[in-house]
Parts: structure tokens; sequence; C-alpha cells
């Protein structure tokens, strides 16, 4: 695995780029990351570039012994292109300008900007696509940050008025497969559909998930012209796009075909602080993240570009951004690091070189202070580096357990959430963080990956399943769990005609008549667990695995596939899990509550996110190669597997 | 009692439709509500009316001995219309378009839109208007659903411009009328004067009461407009509309003066879930709804329609549109339906017959699934259907209790809280709650009511009391309550000139002259209960009835009536109704938290809305028709009164 | 000190004038406020003054012998004139106008209203400039109230570019100073720039920091064009403005350059409610206030206009603007009183005379009841005024501690507070109330104040800190207390080249490397107190003076000069303080929770904000020339010092 840095040349004097490039190497980074918010500078007025100052950074860095991942610029376009198309920009729900001043300022569906993105990477990619330095290319930067995949200009109204005549033979099919009679909300042609705000109460859910979907096929075209013209002209370089962390807006699956390697950018604190968890995790974990934050995403975007990820942007100290930023506890960042390349990273490159001074992200930590000096994030950065030496190079096999994630499914439920606690990536999130902590090697997945090989499958929920996922389920003989709400919507989001979980029928015979979502506090037992949130009133001839106190069951089997029909707690979960890994012949061990391991290739990892130390479940012969059977907090112990 | 469903033939394929009403009828119904959201069916294109889907749908349930409540579609125009005058659509207060894609979006104060709406009213009456299976008409749905009474658009300013103009002899006198001096409000004409929204901080409460009463009558017209039409071409049908329940935006005796039967839309989970319940009522009654919610609006809509009254829609199962929607416990559904039996309703109607599996609301439950099973909703229906049959015929009669309930004191106290716990219907549901746990039957009647014949008569608050009020309670010979804050205002929203309680001040010799509101948390001990959120400093020679620990008096009498100074809880309300209800002569038995009882003729109703069994306080000698003296949760008995 | 109250003529019939005029005099009122909301009597129509009836209310006053403070009205210009030029008023941050309907609708950089301003001011003081009962002017009245100090208008954009072309050599000094190559943020020209409103995500908080600036910049100006005219045409007069209670929104110190006396509008009550105190403290003082918060805003405007300030609106009852408004436990309207003259208040003046029976504040109580009636209000201040008489005049001195505030401080934390707890004026109440507990005297002043002859200094936050300050703080030879984040950024909103404390490690040798923000919950032990919100990272060779459990150190301190790397609790800054105040040579006392202490001349005040009576400390051979060494609820001694 590489390690590298985001750097931003236009941000210091010339005469300190030498010297970074230098430190960079020294600390042990062979990467680094730079272009993608320098549009002013490269393109200063209007077809006037400036390529110089580019051309002279580049070959600074390049001559230091660094590959360059060189972004396009158009996360922020400059201030006299906004002036020169106003209506570029996005509109909220409100119909408010979403205009210049920070960034991420354009509407996706705009042809003007897309004439005009269209401009610059090809003038970028044409002027460096064979530069040796230039080892891969990142297109924009963090599709959809902000909240800005959705926008409801005129722009977006006629295209999505495009794709629904695309994707429907004639308005009467819309009308039909939306049920528009409902409140005489047929539309006459296509025309006359608009986006789905500003209405008096709820719009129609299938006019609300088409738009999803629109919008999301949107920042797949948009990326897509990016990376048709850098394939065009920069033969034999990666194609990359940094993806966020807990983000669904769009289709990251169908962006990834375009790439030929999927980043993210790991923020473990901020997503602590930002995201949906309890306060007690929020005050556990304050200085390291939810054990499963960074794992969660590294197994989940692993499945978006043939396998091949990196981390594009890692934490390297305290950010900026969430409601409380605390420091990361001493040896976190370098257990961040390893973390990655335990789940297959080809890249852990930290955000940000150096701290800047001045701007946004001025309290944004880097592995440089402002005044120029290493930062702790630094020192671990150099101790990773030598630590991945130790190592050596690794390579990604499948996990034993596969876990179907479907950004639509999120789309869906936020669309029909039907209770307010009923949340997609929080019970996906559960449901890995279950696995997890029984030691398990998980893959996450489209709906639509090869199944096969795999010990175990687990659909946390599934509202909308393909024919060909069910009878590519039935067809494996492993064993599978399929979670609430799973089939219960048709593609049209309606009701199946033999209700949930619709054809899924076939393989289990039983149907959802009736749902409760439930508010907090309203729970019931299931041996050894609890339900909350969410429970399915189940007609079926089957015998409940698991059931609550009123004898209505909870869990259904058939063959090797489970349905559960309730929103379960850990415990309840690892007995599931505990029960489908021993069918499976797999050997679990439920570890210590800070404690997560992982294997890849021949070697074990494991990772102390506790604040105290943690002595391994068992040690005998036990080859270290780093560290012991007892872990300090924040540190990492790795040996061969026995 | 009759027992019927809402229709929508629209949704359902043609084949379906006989079908659908012989098992109506095998269940039990036999009224059946159809077509308020069916205009684009109705009228697909601008003036080419399509009436023989309707023709056929009638004529079919019809046949099948069903009598049919037609809906006018006005809840639903279609979009040809509104693309036709785009202006028509409501203006939020933030000047935002509440525009096409739901329901309800339309502006009560448009004139074009009120043209569109006589003809198709005038239309749809003029062929159906003596069809013998129309028994009835509903006039649009819901006014007000989704907030939309009041609307800031042009036609609504130019509506109100002309309001203000009728009701005031001259700008002067509005000037002068509202204070406008203040703040150098004063308008140079009734030109000037605009909706009170974007101002910089909070508009004359002058101002907004009289937008608020403005905009209350634009649904009076609105509806009156129709009821008109109906009447003129559909000689001998009831006009019905369907209010909604704790919704104050209009006054509802005004819009009832134009109907023959008020209706209203029961789901008793979901208000509990949306509305000023704790959390612990919350969780006790998640699945029955709190004991007084359903009665309460029986009650009040009693009032508004000269005593007759049905439910229009009824909570069959979970529904879809609150924060969390659990499934009603077995047999609430008739629960719900024979207490609206003991309330005196002419129809339990059931919301809806079937489930649609389609648009805004696919998971709201219905009598059948979407599969066309019955679902628990319909199995109840037919027990109740059973149950009345049994029970017989009932007449209303006057209860023991009226309860003074105004939808201007809602609007005037909303408009000036004072202290934001000080909510009206929290309040007036609070003393409701208090006579009902005393076994006591209640009427809630307008303050313009007859007042003849109660045993007591309680006023939660009336911020304004007229003189004519005030000289009939002055003229009663039976307990009467007044609550904090009546006699506050004169009619211009001023204090009055000798303070409060005004006028009143003729019955009872005492002055509020100072008033507090306090945060949660601040109480204060009063005899046996409490008191918090409002107190009242009372200057009079009375001495007190009841007071506070420092000897501030709180409840004072002379002769029959009685003055309470602040906000009581359940205990002290339940000393002070008890009191009364001695003084009046009526036996009050304390209930069980969970029971209520109702008396209607000749007969005793006891509902037990617990889910433990209830013992019923005294049992001997009664002769039960429906259970018995042990009640099960969720179950009724019926016997006759001794 | 004198007493005044707020009086509207133009609200009462002429004939009541007199009688009030008396009856101010009989309660023991010298001064009267009017005219500050009558525009739309003054001018009734465009160009039309209507003068007499003011000649005749002034005349009224005058000849009772009331000293008049006569109020310009341009808070509330009248409709006919927001008619003729509609865009005035401000605009919101989402781009809605905030218009006509309640008051302070204007903007203040549109150009058209500072015309209209400049017309009315002028006409109004050459009338009554030199009328001998004019004895002050009060311009406008609450600059900001309601949140109007920045607006988005098209003149505000206008009079921004305006104030950057002269605040910055060229457009490309801007945008380095702003950092703007960050996100491509670089302007062309400085037309290009807009107010940082309606970005996409936060903006640039240079961009930021600079708008609010500008934004008070405006309110200084617009406030000096009317000072300029008082001052050119009525001679010898006071010029005034009634500041608000926590209000940061512009610099009162540069505003109180054009003012010959501060004052401001205190409700105790109503703060407490509104602002950042704890539930415990709010139900704790709900009827007193919480004890510093009189005394703060008191010793804060006296350090706004050469040490001469005024209570311009004393709270006498309940008020109608809080989320709850109880009354005022009886005493605390004298208490507040002659709390005021223990911090050398001039004038303490009631608002209002009478309770107004209608418009917006008809809740808000006033020294009579609207029928005309003495409240307890009246009563407290013909107490007050008895007492004043036997206190006899007294001279405003220096404090013991200087305690330093900036009002750029607060819009730089507000900008980018990188924690949501880190509030500027929560952490300087607690270190100001820190002071007040030991029994110091504290002056608030501005950075730029002369610090001579204090015996200690406080600041608790200076982000921004001058060299010329750090010069003179190095030359103190008395205790320094620096506060967290001091000096941490530049005056251009960046992190300092050495980081902060930037140039004061002249002073002290320690260098912050990096903060931490912590979520409520997240605390750390530090002696006897504790730490929570805020830590930083010291690089230092000192030896800490206060540490953590860890061994971090946070108080470090060099010669005299302390500087604390945390936010501390009670307890740490009663520690801090107490040491500080030994070296200093000040003797201190723990005050009881509830009793504050106030030194001024030769007298001692103490204030018992409790409900339950206090001894004093020490009582030996006091001369107590109001009430004793116990002190009862609401309660006041005064006595010789020793
Ligand atoms: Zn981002
Ligand atoms: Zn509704
Ligand atoms: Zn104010």
């Amino acid at each position: 695995m590489k390690l590298g840095c985001c750097y931003y040349p236009e941000h210091w004097p010339e005469d300190m780029w030498a010297g970074d490039a230098a430190r960079m190497v020294n600390i042990g980074l062979s990467r680094v990351r730079i272009g993608e918010f320098a549009w002013s500078r490269i393109e200063p007025q209007p077809g006037q570039y400036d390529w110089d100052w580019l051309d002279r950074a580049i070959a600074t860095l390049g001559d230091a012994g660094l590959e360059i991942i060189l972004g396009t610029p158009t996360a922020t376009p400059p201030k006299w292109l906004v002036d020169s198309m106003p209506d570029m920009v996005a509109i909220d729900a409100d119909g408010n300008p979403r205009g210049f001043g920070s960034r991420r300022h354009y509407c996706f569906s705009h042809a003007g900007y897309r004439k005009e993105c269209e401009r610059i990477v090809t003038a970028m990619v044409q002027r460096y696509g064979d530069h040796p330095a230039i080892t891969a290319w990142q297109t924009d930067n963090e599709y959809g940050c902000h909240d800005t995949v959705v926008s409801y200009s005129d722009a977006a109204a006629q295209g999505f008025r495009r794709w629904l005549a695309e994707n429907y033979p004639d308005v009467d099919a819309l009308n039909s497969a939306w049920g528009n009679v409902f409140w005489s909300m047929e539309y006459p042609d296509f025309e006359a559909v608009d986006p789905p705000n500003l209405t008096v109460t709820e719009p129609n859910p299938a006019h609300v998930l088409d738009y999803r979907r629109f919008a999301s096929d949107e920042v797949v075209t948009f990326n897509r012209l990016q990376a048709d013209i850098i394939r065009a002209h920069s033969p034999d370089r990666d194609i990359i796009h940094n993806y966020m962390g807990f983000f669904t807006e769009f289709d990251h699956h169908k962006v990834g075909q375009d790439l030929n390697v999927a980043s993210w950018d790991s923020y473990p604190l901020g997503f602590l602080e930002q995201f949906f968890f309890s306060d007690d995790e929020k005050h556990r974990y304050a200085r390291q993240g939810h054990p499963d934050i960074a794992a969660f995403h590294h197994d989940l975007y692993r499945g978006c570009a043939n396998g091949r990820w990196s981390v594009m942007e890692q934490q390297p100290g305290p950010v900026n951004w969430a409601r409380y930023n605390p420091a990361p506890l001493p040896g976190m960042v370098r257990l961040w690091t390893l973390e990655a390349m335990a789940h297959g990273a080809e890249l852990v490159s930290y955000f940000r070189w150096r701290q800047a001074p001045f701007a946004q992200e001025q309290m944004h930590a880097g592995l440089l202070r402002p005044d120029n000096v290493e930062d702790i994030g630094a020192s671990e950065a150099r101790q990773a580096a030598r630590d991945i030496t130790m190592l050596g190079a690794l390579e990604n096999d499948r996990s034993e357990v596969a876990l179907l994630f479907s950004y639509e499914a999120a789309w869906l439920l936020e669309t029909q959430p039907q209770g307010q606690s009923f949340r997609y990536l929080e019970l996906v999130f559960a449901m890995y963080s279950g696995l997890r902590r029984l030691g398990l090697n998980v893959d996450i997945v489209a709906p639509e990956a090869e199944l096969d090989g795999y010990a175990m499958v687990v659909a946390p929920t599934l509202p909308i399943m393909l024919s060909s996922l069910i009878a590519r389920l039935g067809a494996l003989q492993v064993p599978v769990l399929i979670g609430p709400r799973s089939g219960s919507k048709t593609d049209d989001f309606s009701i199946p005609a033999n209700l949930a979980p619709g054809e899924l029928q076939d393989l289990i015979p039983l149907k959802i008549t009736r749902v409760e979502s439930l508010r907090p506090g309203i729970t019931a037992k299931a041996d050894s667990g609890e339900i909350s949130r969410w429970l399915e009133h189940v007609e079926t001839e089957l015998t409940a695995e698991t059931g609550l106190e009123d004898g209505r069951g909870i869990l259904f089997a058939s063959g090797g596939l489970r349905y559960l029909a309730a929103w379960p707690d850990a415990a309840l979960l690892e007995d599931i899990f505990g029960r489908m890994a021993a069918e499976a012949g797999l050997s679990v061990d439920k570890l210590p509550q800070d404690l997560r391991m992982r294997r890849l290739g021949d070697l074990c990892f494991a990772f102390n996110y506790g604040t105290q130390t943690v002595e391994l479940p068992e040690t005998a012969n036990r080859d270290y190669i780093l560290g012991s059977s007892r872990i300090a907090p924040a540190d990492v112990a790795v040996w061969k597997a026995g």
C-alpha cells in the first residue's frame, strides 16, 4: 500500500514547493494529489490559461519522485464563469439559488456548465495526459458534498422531463406507474411534470424516487463526460473519484463503473459526531471514531470499482466541520492507516499536507502545522510507512460475508420512512457492525454483484428486489438473511400484488400483512435480544425461529434463507449471525467491545479502538509482526495467520 | 347508526366494482363515499367531461343497495387547470407558492378558482343531484388540511382589504381599533394594508387576528358557494363536510351553519402521536389512542350542525402520516365504532375500503389489504355491525355539562400566547378530560349556543366574552366555571378598560391585575393539586375557594360562578369539577385511568382503553347487552341504564 | 441618580397628559423619554408635519418640571414612506424582504432612507433643539433589535463593495487577505463581490467577518448622521442611544464615540429566559434574573461613552416577549434601580409609564396598569426615589478589575466557533461572574481602553490582538489573565505565522499547536475545578500552574501574565482569580451564591438576588444607611465603607 497526501501548491509560495516534496518523500509518502480547486489559477480570465505555475509544480513534485494524482477543477468554477451564466447554479427545494462564495456552486444538469467542464478538462488532459509524473486523475471532488446532488433548477426540470421520456413509453404509462389518479395528479404530457418540490404536502413517492434516480444519473453522466475525455487523452492512467462517508445521494456503484479506482475521504471523528450514533457512542469514541466507521466504508467502496480502492483523504488530526472537533487519540492516525491496509487499500492519502492558515478550512489539521512544523499526524504517517514496508504487499481476496447495499433502497426509504426512526444507513451499519463484532470479514456489494463464493449473504433491507436477484439467492447454498421491508415495493414504488416480500415468497412462504413503526421506548423482547422501531405482521405456516413474548414470530427460515421481520438490536443480531456462521462452517468469536480484527492474505490484524489495553482473546503460538497480544489503546497487532 | 366506507372506483379496475359493493354489504356497510379526488377523471381535459365511468360506478354501488355520499372534487384541481391560472395556488408565509403535485393546491380567495369550482360542482350536481342512490354530498375534502387555510397570495391580500372595508367604517377606525399608532403602523387607506407576514418582528396582534378571521370567513364562503349549488339542485340530500382532528384554523361552527351534517375524520393513533400528549401518554396509549381523543371530537362536532354528525373517515389499522405508525390493538376498530355510536353518530365510515398499493397513502391501511383479502379492520367492522343491530337506534339528548369552545379563542391565543406553553386546545382538552374522568357526559358547544338545561357549564377560556354571553351566564342557575384569561380582551384585541375579566366583573367582583407565564418545572401547590404554566394575580374582596401556599387565591366563587386564575393539573380539576357536580346534584365516580363511560338514551357504554382488564366500579343488577362487568383490553360493555 | 420613564403621549387622550406628568413628579421621576415611535403622527402625510400635538406634549411635561429626552423617530418609518421606496427594507439571508407591519423595517445602507432620516431629524431638531425642556436626544431606538444589523439588500451589497474598496488597496490585496485562492474564490474586481449569503456551504470566514465589520460600520455612520445634525442644532444637549442586552451585532464602542451618554434597556427576567443560562439558573432566578445580568451590562456600557451611562428602559413588571414571562419578586424593581446607582448610572428610566392596552406590547407591564392604577413597579420606584435621595450623589471611579470586551471577537467566534458550545458572550459572562462572586468591582472596557490603574486585567478571549495592546499588556505591573483562543487570528482572519497566541508569545513563551472542541459531557479535572468545551495543546518550556490529570498543562504564567488554555468552570475560575487578587493585593471574599456587592465612592451596596434571607459575611461596626446585615429576598443594604 502506498501513502500520499493532498497538496495545494497554489496556496504556498513557490519557494516552498521543493522542500515540501522532499519532506513528503522523507516521511514515506509516494503520491500526491493536486489541482482540484485551482480553476481560478489555471484560467484566471475567460479562455486565458496560465499553465506555467502548474507545469512547475508538477515538475517539482515529479522530480522528487512523487506520483501525481491530478484533479479536474470542476468543483470550483471561478467567479467570472458563474457571472457569465448565473443560471448554472443549483436551486434548492425552496427555490433559492445556491450561489458563488464557497464550492460546488453548479447544477449537474446545466448544459452550459457541462460544456465548460468539457473544455477545461480537455485542456488539462491534453496538456498533462501523458506527463510521466501523472499517475492518475481525480474527477471533480466529492460529488454531492453539501447536499448538491438534487437541484430544482430549470435545467434540472428540463433534464427530468427528458429522463422521464426516455424511461416511460408515454405519459399514460407514467401516470399509471406512479398511480397519479390518486389525487388527480395525472399529467397531460411529460412537459407538464415539475420537480417534486414546493408541493402543499408530500408529493407522490414514485415522483420523488424517479427524481432521485434522475439526479443520480445526472452525476453518472457528468462524471462519465470527464472520464471519457481522460480515457481518450491520458492512456494508462487511473481515473478516480473521491467519495464521502455515510453518503447515499447518488449511486456510487454506477459512477464506479466509469472509474478505475474508487476512493473515499475518511474522517472518523467527524463522522461519529455528525451521524446517527448514540450519545454514549459519541462520548466513548470521541477521539477514536466508532470502530466500524472506517472499515464499513473500506468494505463498501471496495465493491464499487472492481475491487480497487483507496483512501484519498485521511483525517490527520482535528477537523473543522463537525459540531465538535476533538483530536484523535495518539496512535489513531497510524491505526486508521494500517486498518485501510488490512481492508486492501492501494493508497492512503492524508488530507492535507500542511494546515492552511486561511479560508474555510483553516482549522482543519494537516500533516504539518501552519508554521511548517511536523504535527502528530506526520510522525504517525512516518511510523505507518515503516510498518507497511515491514508488512509487505497484500492482495484483496473475497471476504466471508457478502452484505448487499443499494443506493436506491436509501432513496426509497428516505422518501417513505413510514416511521421516522427507520433509517437505511443505520440498519445497514447495525448489521455490518454485528458481523464485525463476531470477527467476520465482510464485502459490501451491489445487489447485482456475483455472490458465488461467499459463505454467508446478508441483505439488511432491499425494498425493491429484482427477479434476477431472487433467482440468484435461491440458487445459493449458503445461509442468507433478508431484513425487514425487503421486497415490499415494486420498481414503480407500489406494493406488490402479492404483498411484501413480493417474489421473494417463492423462496420463503410468508407474507407481510401489516407493518408497524414504533416510537422510541416501545420495544419487545425476542429471545436474548429485543426489537424496536419496526415490526411486521407475518402470515405464514412456517414456525418462527425467533418470536416475541406475545407469540408473534419475527424470524423465519426456509432452507438456508431467513427473513427477519423487525428491527433487531445487537444481541439479537449476534444470535442470528452466530447461528448462520455455524451453519456456514465459519468459526466466530465475540470480540471485546473496542477490538476489531481483519484477515487479509496470510495476515491477521487487530485494532484497539478503546482507551484501555486489550488482551487478545487467544494468543498461543502467534507470530507477531507488529505488536503483541496486549494491545495498547489506539494500537495495532499483526500476525501471520496460523 | 350506519356503517360505511370511503371508496375510489377510479383507483381500481372496473371489473372489481361489483364484487367490492357486494362485500361492503356483506360486512354490514350501507353507505359509501366516493368522488372527492376524481376531478382529473371527471374532466380529463378543459371542458371535456367524462361522466361515463362515474355513472357506472354509481349504478353499481347503488344497485348493491348502498347509499352514496358524493364528494365534490375541488380539493384536487387537475394540472391543466393549475397551469391555466398559476396564481390560483396559495402562497406561504415566506412568499413561496404551494404548487401542484399533491392536493389542496388552491387559495380560498382566488376568484378564478371559485368560478371553476362553481362550474364543476354545478355540472356534477346537475347530473347526479336527484339520482336515487345519492343520499348526501360532501363538499371538498378536509378544508385546511396541510395548513391551507391561511394564504398570503395577492388574491388573499385583495380579499383581506375588501373584508376590512366591510368590517370597519373607515381606515381611521381600523387604525384606532388596532392601535396602529403604537409603532407608527397607521395606514393611509385600506389599500395600504398587507397580510401580516414578512414583518421584521411580530405584527400587530389585532392585524393577525383579523387576518385569521378573514381567512376563516373565506372558508365559510367557499363552502357556502358549493352548498348553495347543491341545495338548489339536489333536494333532500344532506350536505356534509369532513372536519379534521385538533384543528382550529377556521370556524367550524360557522361552516357548520351551511351543512346538514358535520362529519370528522377520526385517526386516534395518529392524533396521539402528532399532538400535545406527553411521552408517557404516547407510550401508554400508542395502540389505542388517548381515551378522550375520539370522544372529544365527537362531542365537539356534534355541536357544529344542529346536533347531526358522523365519522366520515375512521382509522381501520395503521396510518402512514404520523411520525410513528403502530397498529391498533385488536378490538380498537370496533371500540372506536361503538364509541361513536355512544356519542350519537349517524354514520361511521371507514377510510378506506381497500389499501391502495400506489401513491402517497399506500401505507395507509384499509378494511381490505392491497391483495384484496379482508384485514383486521373488516372483521371488526363486521362485528360492530352486529353489535349496532343488537343495540338498536339511539337518539341524541342533551348532556350534563356544556363546555364552551371558541375558534376565535384559539386564534387569539396562538397570536398572543404570552407564555409558550399556553395552548388553547390543550387547556380545553384537559378540562374535557377532567369531566370525562368523572363519568360526566359533555356537549362541546359554541359560546353562542343555548345553555339552558345543562347542569354545569365550563368555559376553559374565552379571552373575548360578548356581553350577551355574560348576560346568559348570569341568568343560569347552575355551577359555572370560567377559566383563566377569560374576558381578558376586547373584540379589537385590546385589554378591557376595567382589566380582565372585563364585563364578567359584573358577575364576579374580581380583577386580574397581572399575569405570569411560567416555564416548565415552575409549579405551585394548590390544595390537593398543583398549578403551572399560567398564574394570574387577582384583586378582589372575595375569599378564595382555593389558594396557593403563599396565600394567593386562584379560585374564586360568586353565586354559582367560579373563576379559575391559573392553569390547573388533573387533581385540581377533579376537586373543582367534583365540587361543581355535587352542587349540580350530579353523582360522579372517579373512573379507572383507562376506562370511559357514556350514557345515551337508556344505554350505558363502557370502553376499556387500557391493556389490562378493567373491572367496572359497580356491577350490581346490570342488564348487559354487550360484554360484562369485566372488560378486556379494547373491549366494550353496554347495559341498560338502571 | 435621576429616575424617569418612557412615555407615549400619542397613545393617550390629550386630557390625560397633565395628570400623567403630575403623577410622574409625585412618584419621584424627573425625566421622561418621548417621541421615538411617533413618525406617523409627526408627519402623517409626505412632507406635511403636524407639530402641534408634540408642542403641547412637550409643554405639558416641561411645565410639570420634567426634563425631556426626545427620540428621533427613525426606527418606525410610516407606511407612506415605505411604499414610496419599497427597496428601503432590509433583506434577510434567504433573500426575503423584511417588510412593514412592526418596526425597524429599514436597511441601514439604503441611501434614500438615510436622506429621509436626515430630513425628519433636521426638522425635529430645528424645531426643538433649544427648547428648554429638552435635556437630551435619543437617536433612533435599539439599533439592531430583531436582528436588523445585517441586511443582504442591493443597497447593502453596493455599500459593502464601497467599504471593501476603502479598506483594501485593490482586489488582489483582498483576494490575498481572505485567501480566496482556497476554493477558486478569487474575485476579478470589487464589483464581483457579493454578500456572503446563499452560498452552497459556509462562505469564507474572512468574507463574513468583513461583512460584519461593514454592517457594524453602517450602524456607526447611520447614528453619526443623526448625531451630527443634533450636535449642530441642539447645543448642550446629551446625545444618547439605548443599547440592548446580550447584543453584539455592532460595535457599541464605536457608536459610543458619537454619543454623550450610553444607555441600555434592562429586562433581567426576559434576558434570563432568552439567553444561555442553564435550566437550573432559569428556574432559580426566574423572578429575579441571574444576579450578574444587570451588573454585567452596567459595567459594559459604562465603558462605551467616556463613563457616562444610563438605564433608558427598566423592566417594571412582567414583559411580553420572552418564551415565559413571570413577574419580578416584590422588591426587585427597587433592587434593580439601586443596583444601577451602585454601578454609577445617571438615570434609571422605567419602560413604560402606563401599560398600553393595544398592539404588540399590550402584555408588557408599566409603572401604571392599563386602568391607570399604580402597579407594583410604581410603588417600588417611589421607594427607590426616596432611597436615592437618602444616599446622595455618587461619582464613578475606576474599578479594581478591567475586563476586555471586543465586539469583533464576538463576530469572529460566531463565524468560526469550531465547536458549537464556544460562545463568546457566555465565556465573558462566566469570567465576569467569577470576578463578581469574589466581590470584585469590574470595568468592562474596549481593548483600546487605558489600562493603567487597574489592579487586575482579564481578557476572556481576544482572537485578534493588536500589537499595541500586547505592548500595553507587557508594560502592566499587575496580574493579567488571557483566555483561550486569544491571539489565534490575524486581522485578516488567518492563523498567525507563529501560531496562536501570535505576538503574545513575546510576553509568554508558549505556542498553541492544536485545539479541541469537546461535546457536552466530555470534561477533565483540573485541580479543584474542571474544564470542558475547549482544550488547547500547549507547546512550552514553562511549568504549568494548573494541569489536567493526564499531565497536560492548561494554565501558564510568565511574570504577572497568565494564559488559560481551556474553558474553565466556576471553581477553576475562583482559584485563578483568587490567586491573581492575592498577587494584586486585593482582599476577596467568596460571596454567598445569591448575594452581590458593589462599592462606589464611600458606599458599599449589597443585593440579595435569592428567595431566602442572607446574612452578610461580616457585620461589625457597619454604619447602615439602608437595610441591615440581614438582607431579605430582593432587598438591599447600603453602608459607609469602613
Ligand atoms: Zn466535503
Ligand atoms: Zn388530511
Ligand atoms: Zn427591543
